[in-house]
């Protein structure tokens, strides 16, 4: 009955829009979810048994599943095939007319969601949004010079002269932007001026920026799997085309075959590739400089977990590696030194620097400039560095206790058992699992104990390989990781045991 | 030779993707004029003559030009025809090789925007920002009571709970979003309970939001005419086709012509249309529910300058009278106490009120919790309202001081003469003038005088008859407008009489 559902659903939309099989598959799946031909929870035919059903290639049928896997309709669980997910909003007759309908004198109730609407609702993970010890993402700011902050931003609440009327579309607080341009050219070795700086919200803001301005809806944007999902929702909502590439242990891998899918836009965390954790190595960063120069693309580089390197040589931006000017570099301030501050920045190429600010300025009306400029005196009287200096020594410790309690569990104690990737460097490891793990299953047993782990399986795209459990060091302080740590430990030998 | 490029190139167009005929004209135009074949500055022929050259009905090429007007690439000069702005960018041999084409094995040089990138980082008014005397649209905060405020908020600084911690997905700081829903029913009669209000960045981002979650790429969001352009690029960005609709003296006036565009969002500033200043009247308000019934259409209801009326009674927002949950309230803080604040707020209809929380939590990352405190408890402790009481007085008396400064330029004194428009509400109002005026030009001349005034004529988007000065009195003190309204009456005078 599906089937024929999902036939019915193809042949009026292969009539209707001369849209490619596996894009008319993927619309006919939405629909029949969204109209509860397929309900939440409920367990998708095999792709081997849709693709004989509906006389499509096995490609075909894998392409559509994927991409609603991107998007959050589906789920995989190992071993036991793929689900409908949870959380997918049901479609109901009141729906607003589309363009084209005739609706009824007597008017339209009003309706929901619409389809991108729907995607970016989707909750990821499908957890509640807990910082707990071990949450991955989230660092400690207990240590943060409270007061020496208020007494300066008292300051510049108290000057409000013309540049902190915030009605400028400069790009952000002209001294912010020499502390960020110094501070990058010194410890990133980013080729700067101060006047490619643009200070933004943060991250997100800086990827959204980079997608409306430098790709069209419908391009193609290489995404690294598993992905950092805050990107990925980024990047739907923009309207481009994500295409996972693997992630191995240096960083992301493209082959042959991506470039079928000739990217616009290449996103990637090489610093600490987020959720797996691995560096980029320099000849991989070379790698994917020629790769985007061969398809004329940019290259996003957000530059996560930078600031903490905890073993093995620092390695150079790609921006620093950069010959021709196709490195967009992002930062932020909220991970470092304290969330409510919500600045980050992004650093732009000569000739695209007029245009970025302008837009910037249109779209995202910034200013937050008394903290733009209590931030700059912050970093030029040296409280930036200072901070990062005794952070890294925190977190040290805190790392390192928590690899000596995971120890026990790791694959040199137990032949086939679990091992680390990406403690080298941020606030994050990853404890890779052996496949036939369910890492989802873990994590909720392990969230029972207060404890928030995520599931390395849950940021995959397209790939469906990967287990392992993404733990944070930074937000839990050290005595707390000490009594916590081997509870985890336990837990993951419960589940390998058994 | 244009002709014979534009025909080339809708040919190409036309049998690769079967685009209708009036889009085709576009993308050629745009290709002329970033291949440089029609430079800035230059005059486009005629659309009778391009009609007729390219075989084309005159509506056809209308629909291409004014599609082309609204995206900033062409500006039209009373009398004497449509050009090519002066801001168009210009594509480079370089542009990034798109999807299908084979970039040479040597790699393909870094390009430039994207189409979508070009038209956002176009300028409006191709006119530097800048803040001085009458620039409509700002307000004067120096009457901000700023040591209460830095007293709240180095408290809220100090209190890092875990609400603190910026880490949530409920839509706000609680308190602040209670003080919001109390402040709305009492003041604006907006029914809502505190959980339906999201707090956002400002009215940029609240738009954005409902325009990403509402609407698909390609939807049609209607307009009011001329526009807000703030507003225009959200939608822009967000991929909406633009509808404009006529403002009259009674806010926007949809016609049966207009519903052959049948609307999936209707964007609105009721209180104080910007620019001309027109307040919805109500049985307009009422039409205007009934045709968003009709079309099945949600309704952005941006109630800009709602806080300051200075005569006639108030008129109930439009979500006070909606009675099907199809309207969408939003405001800011920005424009009324202080614009570092960047603190906005949304009120949406409860059955999408989880949706919304969760996209704008993924999307924006939202915080600034410190700030939010703080303006939660100013506002519980009165100091909002009695604030708003104090700006009202003052900018009545600025209001006066310049409406009697522009006295003699009116009317009444010369039968052909200017009038005033919106000024009973708001911190603008609007120098209507006769359609022969070159606005634009006397825009000009006045910032020669070290005043800032907006030409009407630029907030048009596909009508050509108004003519006018948007002129604000909230940023200069009551002194500098006394000084300087003379001037500006000078200045109209002396180009109605040349």
């Amino acid at each position: 009955m599906l089937s024929e559902f999902l036939l019915a659903e193809m042949s009026r939309l292969g009539a209707q829009d001369a849209l490619p099989l596996h894009r008319q598959l993927y619309e006919a799946l939405r629909r029949a979810m969204l109209d509860g031909k397929l309900g939440a929870g409920e367990r998708l035919p095999s792709s081997r048994d849709l693709a004989q059903d509906l006389k499509l290639s096995r490609n075909t049928v894998v392409a559509a599943i994927n991409q609603l896997s991107v998007e959050g309709y589906l789920a995989s669980r190992v071993g036991s095939g793929t689900y409908v997910n949870d959380n997918v909003p049901r479609a109901t007759p009141g729906r607003p007319a589309r363009q084209g309908s005739n609706p009824p004198a007597s008017g339209v109730p009003a309706g929901r969601l619409s389809v991108r609407g729907q995607a970016l609702a989707t909750r990821f993970c499908a957890t509640e949004l807990e910082v707990q010890p071990f949450t991955p993402g989230i660092a400690d700011f207990s240590a943060f010079p409270l007061t020496l902050w208020q007494r300066l931003q008292n300051k510049h609440w108290r000057m409000t002269y013309p540049d902190m009327l915030d009605y400028n579309d400069s790009g952000g607080y002209a001294p912010l932007r020499r502390a960020v341009a110094d501070y990058l050219r010194v410890f990133r070795s980013v080729h700067l001026d101060a006047d490619q700086v643009v200070i933004t919200s943060g991250t997100q803001q800086s990827i959204e920026l980079c997608a409306r301005l430098l790709a069209d809806h419908g391009d193609t944007v290489w995404v690294e799997d598993p992905a950092y999902w805050g990107a990925v929702k980024a990047f739907m909502a923009t309207g481009l085309k994500l295409h996972p590439v693997p992630v191995d242990e240096q960083g992301i891998q493209p082959s042959t075959a991506d470039s079928a899918q000739p990217p616009r836009l290449i996103y990637v965390t090489p610093s600490h590739q987020y959720p797996t954790g691995a560096v980029m190595s320099l000849p991989r960063r070379h790698q994917l400089l020629a790769t985007a120069r061969v398809h004329g693309a940019w290259v996003l580089e957000d530059d996560y977990d930078s600031e903490y390197r905890f073993s093995g040589p620092p390695i150079s931006s790609l921006e620093g590696l950069d010959t021709d000017g196709r490195v967009f570099y992002m930062g932020t301030f909220s991970k470092v030194l304290y969330p409510g501050l919500k600045i980050g920045y992004l650093v732009v190429p000569k000739p695209l620097v007029a245009a970025f600010k302008q837009a910037h300025y249109d779209l995202n009306r910034p200013g937050q400039m008394p903290v733009q400029a209590a931030l700059a005196e912050f970093i030029e009287m040296g409280h930036f560095t200072s901070a990062l200096r005794r952070a890294r020594q925190n977190y040290g410790e805190r790392r390192q206790c928590l690899l000596e309690a995971l120890k026990p569990v790791l694959r040199d104690q137990h032949p086939d058992g679990p091992s680390i990737s990406g403690a080298e460097q941020g606030l994050h490891l990853c404890l890779r699992l052996p496949s036939s793990v369910d890492d989802r299953a873990l994590a909720q047993r392990i969230a029972q104990q207060g404890l928030t782990v995520r599931p390395l399986s849950a940021y995959c795209l397209a790939r469906s390989d990967l287990r392992g459990l993404v733990i944070g060091y930074g937000y839990a302080p050290l005595a707390e990781i000490a009594r916590c740590g081997p509870l985890l430990a336990n837990a993951v030998r419960q589940t390998l045991g058994s």
